[in-house]
């Protein structure tokens, strides 16, 4: 387990007192990142259906998933070996059971039928089939949406959490190092993806790896005008921008990290760019400390980029941490206009604002800690454009 | 993209022929592999919800996603630029606004309020609250079940897409056989791991790998009683079992693998395993041809090993191709007891007979293809147990 049963209980905890709060009696957990947070459990299993109970006046969670998946749960979770309930393999992607029908059998047996149910409405693993299932297996219930209550108990990070994320941090340092150093006039992209992939895997010789909840983002050329795309098995050109956008993982927590390079010279333009977005983002990182909003991140942000005439329309940043694919994010605090949330000390944010033009873009990121009076990096790396030198590009 | 326009015309021509059939009008595809599948889309925009909408009446679908994926859509599909259709940045992640308000707006707009509405019920990318937004937004329509339509319509392969399949073999046959030369004892199991990443997306000099669907599945000693653990960065102990299951990936296609080693000179228990296992693997292949049931293989399966009082209750296998994770199975075809799916060329399987004992696993499985008048792996491999000798481990 990567923490010790003190720690989870004080999770479930904190997760009960939301639960008493929102009239929560039963909550039913399908965020793997949640269902980590508080049993330990730990496998790539959540492409099947698979979920966690916490119950306001049961001491432990019940562990519910696929037969063949609940040895996974003895090993990675704490709890008592007669909680955790595997159902029978005929309900793994089947026309006519749902694993949500085991789920109400076994809610109806142990009495919990006629509660206040909380599920994770928004949430990828609990489908718009899940909920039908369940409504109809538990016609007496009252299902309540419990969509982040766990997720906004996951924003304040303990001591050792923090050290987890500064050892992905260590990670993404080398990871990106390595990533920036292979670039380079007639390497194929995949090339660079696996030499990013190797690192991060590998770690340090003292602490290994884990996968980050989202591969490598590597667009370059024209492809950089857009975020969220990987990489091809295509060699790159002089004169192209490559944006490089990855994570280091420890034991599910990331430090994500964004970098831009340019092979060969940059135009004026370019060169501009650059210098507004990491302008704006220093600006950001010198006034976040506890007591203020998330939107004055933002507010400082614009205000840096005014002069330049860039808009940008898209948040700036999001709290992240623990978690499984598709996403890093936690889906609580957004850095954005309107979010209200205030910064408390060992909140850990991604700040990325990033620029995507029509033909090009240009990303820098830090991932921070909320400190007692400022914030933190997790990884300390040059901020700027990096710029591959033509006569270099040739070995 | 991937494939040619004719390709993907094709494709929009059987779904919207299934379509007519199911008395569905507009089907709202969230499944990512069913949007690149249609669309080419392919970027990791998943995260956030995005849809591809075909209308049973009109010849092109249109793309709703995020904005900033837009250029996305854009670089990597084929429709026309004014059938991609971005939302602004605060319907992400926000506790005011849902993607599906915005989604049911269009529809408005559009005027498909009133239709018979596909939706991808059991999808991850359609959350319960999806759902229900578009419900709300929508009071007129009639909502059906589409879940696995475009899946089913996946089923059967073109040329290409075994092409695709065939590289993708080349490269786990490649990543395989690494992995396993690499796992030896007092080698951390997080360095295989980055081995195999590296040279999964490496590739060959001639084509590149693309990130596959699942992570490297590695459980090792007693983690092997469950075949969906990853790594550690612990070291491998003589007298351990390792579990490798992994695939190829290229351009999204997959080639999937599983593979068992042994460190040092394994009981005779878990070589009886692994020849039960093996046997009863080689006997499906062996009777794998176009018109039996899919069922059919299941029973070849069970009277093999029948001898050994092994007993097996999880599915043998399941069609698979085209993915997005957290998944690269297609959720249509299991090899299992009562599924009655007819085989026919080009339908592609992972036939898997994994056993997970209460202390120790073994797992050995091969992708194939039906032929016209039998089955045909990807990869070539041998399928036994892989033996490490305790003489050879001490570099």
């Amino acid at each position: 387990m990567s923490f010790g049963t003190a720690e989870y209980k004080k999770r479930i905890l904190k997760t009960k007192e939301r639960m008493a709060a929102e009239g929560i009696e039963v909550l039913l957990i399908t965020d793997p990142a949640n269902m980590n947070y508080l049993s330990g459990y730990d496998g790539w299993s959540f492409y099947v259906h698979q979920m966690l109970i916490i119950i306001i006046d049961e001491e432990q969670p019940i562990w519910i998933g696929r037969g063949q998946d609940a040895n996974g749960a003895k090993v990675t979770t704490w709890l008592y070996h007669e909680n955790i309930i595997p159902y029978p393999d005929d309900y793994v992607q089947s026309e006519t059971k749902h694993p949500m029908d085991f789920v109400a059998d076994i809610l109806k047996q142990i009495g919990q039928q006629n509660r206040f149910i909380g599920v994770e409405m928004e949430n990828y693993y609990f489908t718009a089939k899940c909920y039908e299932q369940l409504k109809k297996g538990l016609p007496n219930a009252s299902f309540r949406d419990a969509s982040l209550l766990v997720n906004w108990v996951r924003i304040i990070k303990s001591e050792t959490e923090i050290e987890y994320m500064k050892r992905a941090a260590k990670i993404v340092e080398k990871t990106m190092a390595a990533g920036i150093e292979l670039v380079n006039e007639g390497v194929r992209e995949c090339d660079v993806a696996a030499k990013i992939f190797h690192t991060q895997i590998t770690g340090t010789d003292e602490f290994g790896g884990d996968y980050p909840a989202i591969m490598p983002l590597l667009p370059s050329g024209e492809r950089t005008s857009t975020p969220h795309l990987t990489w091809t098995d295509q060699r790159y050109k002089s004169g192209e921008l490559v944006i490089l956008e990855l994570a280091g993982c420890y034991k599910r927590y990331h430090s994500p990290l964004a970098r831009t390079v340019h092979i060969g010279q940059p135009s004026e333009k370019i060169k501009a760019l650059s210098e507004v977005v990491v302008e704006g983002l220093n600006a950001c990182l010198d006034m976040i400390k506890p007591g203020i909003a998330c939107e004055e991140i933002e507010e400082a942000w614009r205000k840096s980029i005014e002069k330049s005439g860039i808009i940008k329309e898209s948040r700036l940043g999001y709290s992240m941490g623990l978690n499984y694919p598709p996403d890093w994010g936690e889906h609580t605090a957004s850095i954005r206009k309107g979010d209200k949330t205030i910064l408390q000390p060992n909140m850990t944010f991604h700040l990325i604002p990033g620029i995507w033009l029509d033909q090009y873009g240009f990303e820098a990121s830090e991932s921070f800690r909320v400190t007692e009076n400022g914030c933190e990096t997790f990884a300390e790396l040059p901020r700027d454009l990096y710029i591959k030198e033509a006569s270099l590009t040739k070995i």
